[in-house]
C-alpha cells in the first residue's frame, strides 16, 4: 500500500509545510488542502501549498488515501466531524498534534470504525499561519507515530513511508509515553518560556523597555518560544494535563533545590549541574538536532 | 581624555572579542592581553586576540589607559590584586561582569583609591575560551556602565566612548538596578534553562536518548543556554543572590498560577498570557535585539 493522494486539513505552519515538502521532493502524491478560514484558503492557493484547495472539507478528503489533520489539538474532533461525510472507508486518518492520547480518543469518538493512526512530527518554528510553512521543515527531524492497538500493519507502514519520504526519521511509541516525553522536551520548555516572558513584562521595578533592551543576555531566546501560536499551545496544555503537571512537579522540585543552593552559597551544587548540562548540548548537536554554530548561527 | 591603550585581563569569549573588535574596527588603540592560563595565552597569541600578550599581569597593565577585567565575577578580586603592582594612578579599571554591585565592592576593596568604573556588555554566546571570541560580538548590543558615586566625568566619558567605538550602544544605571534588570533578562533565564536540562537528564521514565532525539520541540534552545560557562554562571548566582532570589520568587508565583490554570482547565488564562507574550517578541525584534527569521534563521 502506497499513499498516492493526501488531504491536508488546516493550512498553517504544519499543513502548509507538508504540501510544500511533497512538491519540493517530487513525490508521486497529489495534495488537496482545506482550511475553515476562507482567507487562509486564498493565501494557500496563492502560495501553492497544495495542488488543489478544496472549498469544503468533504470535497478535500474525497478519494484521499491519507487525511492529515493539521489543526490545534482542541479542534481535532470538530475537524474530524467536518470531514466524516466525505471519507471513504479505506482512508487513513492521521494528524500532527503535539499531544497524542487525547487526540486518539477524540478521533476515535468522532470517526467510529475509521483507520486512525495519530502522528507527531517534532518540528516547528514560532511562526504560524499559511505564510509560515516551508518545504524543509521536516528534514532530519523525528516524526513519532503512536499506532493504536490492533492497527492495520499495511496502513502503518504506508504512513511511515510517507513521513520518511518528507525527510523525517520515523519512530513509533505508545501515546502515553509520547505524551510524557514531549511534556519534558517541548511542553514544559514552552510553559516556562511563556511564564518568564509574562513575569518580565509585569514587573514594576524593571520597565518593559529595559527587559527588551537587555534581552540579549538570554531572555530573547525565551521570547522566541513564547511567540508560538497561542491557540495551539493552550490546547496542548489542556489535553496533556497529566503529563505536563507531573513533569512540572519534577522541574519545580529541581528549581527549589537550586534556589536553596543559591541562598546558602553552595557553589559546588551549581557548578556540578552547570557542568553536567553541557554534555546534553553536545549530544543534541552530535545527533543533528541543532545547529552547532554559536548562538544558533544568528547573524552577528 | 581618550583611551589609547587597553589591557585585557582574561582572554576568553569577552576578552578575546574586545581585542578582535579593536583590531577589526581599526581603532587607534593598542591592546595588551594577559590570562593566568599559559595555554590560553599561547592560543590568544596565535589568534592575535591582542597586539601583545604579556607574560605577567603587572606587565600587561603597565602604561594602560584602561584595564578591562574579563574574568568570572568570583575571580575579580584576585585579578585586581594581581594587576595592582603594575597600575599607574590614572588608569581606569573596568570589567565585563554580569553582576555589578558585588564586583564594584570587590574591586574597591582590592584597589583602594583607583578609578573604578564597572561595566557589562550585554552580549555573549554559549561558547567560552580563547577560541570563542569574534570581532562583531558587541555590534548593536547594549553595554551598561554602572558608575560609582563621585566618578570622574572625563573617565566615564572615555570608557563610554571606547564601548561605543566597539559598536555598542551605551547606557548607564546604578549597580543595584542593573542587578535587578539582568536577574530577569539573563540570570533567571539561565537558571531555568540549567534546571530543565538537568531535570530532563535525570528522568527514569524518559531516557536521555529520547530527550535528545526529540529536543527540536523546544528543549534544544534551553540546551544551548545551559551549555554556557559553568564557572561564570556559578559566580553570577553567588554574587547576585538577592536580585536572583527576588525574581525567582516572582517567576515561581507566576508558574504556580499557570499550573493551577492547567489543572483546572482554565484555557482563557493560558490563551491570554500566550497572546500577551507575542508582543514582547515583536518588540525585541523591532529593536534589533534578535533575528526576525523563524527559529533564529537556523538552517533548515
Amino acid at each position: 500500500m502506497t499513499i498516492r493522494s493526501v488531504a491536508i486539513i488546516g493550512l498553517g505552519l504544519l499543513g502548509g509545510s507538508i504540501g510544500l515538502a511533497v512538491k519540493a521532493r517530487g513525490l508521486a502524491v497529489t495534495t488537496t488542502g482545506w482550511d475553515r478560514d476562507a482567507e487562509v484558503r486564498a493565501r494557500a492557493a496563492a502560495r501553492g501549498l497544495a495542488d488543489t484547495i478544496a472549498e469544503t472539507p468533504e470535497a478535500a478528503v474525497a478519494g484521499a488515501d491519507l487525511v492529515i489533520l493539521c489543526v490545534p489539538v482542541g479542534a481535532m474532533a470538530d475537524a474530524a466531524r467536518a470531514i466524516a461525510p466525505g471519507l471513504a472507508p479505506e482512508t487513513i486518518i492521521s494528524d500532527v498534534g503535539s499531544s497524542k492520547a487525547a487526540v486518539a480518543e477524540a478521533l476515535a469518538e468522532a470517526l467510529p470504525g475509521a483507520t486512525i493512526i495519530p502522528a507527531h512530527p517534532v518540528a516547528g518554528t514560532e511562526q504560524s499561519g499559511p505564510d509560515a510553512g516551508f518545504a524543509t521543515l521536516f528534514a532530519g527531524r523525528w516524526c513519532i507515530i503512536t499506532p493504536p492497538e490492533g492497527v492495520d500493519p499495511a496502513s502503518l507502514e504506508a504512513l511511515s513511508d510517507f513521513w520518511a519520504a518528507l525527510g523525517s526519521k520515523v519512530e513509533t511509541m505508545d501515546a502515553a509515553h509520547h505524551d510524557l516525553v514531549l511534556a519534558v522536551t517541548s511542553h514544559i520548555p514552552h510553559l516556562i518560556a511563556y511564564t518568564i516572558v509574562g513575569t518580565a513584562s509585569d514587573l514594576e521595578d524593571v520597565t518593559q523597555s529595559e527587559v527588551i533592551k537587555y534581552s540579549a543576555g538570554g531572555f530573547r531566546d525565551f521570547t522566541r518560544i513564547a511567540a508560538s501560536d497561542p491557540v495551539m499551545w493552550r490546547d496542548v496544555f489542556l489535553t496533556n494535563r497529566g503529563a505536563v503537571l507531573e513533569m512540572l512537579g519534577r522541574f519545580t522540585e529541581d528549581l527549589t533545590a537550586l534556589q536553596r543552593a543559591i541562598r546558602s552559597g553552595d557553589g559546588d551544587t551549581l557548578f556540578d549541574l552547570f557542568t553536567r548540562t553541557r554534555a546534553i548540548r553536545r549530544a543534541v548537536i552530535e545527533q543533528g538536532q541543532d545547529d552547532e554554530r554559536p548562538d544558533f548561527g544568528r547573524d552577528h
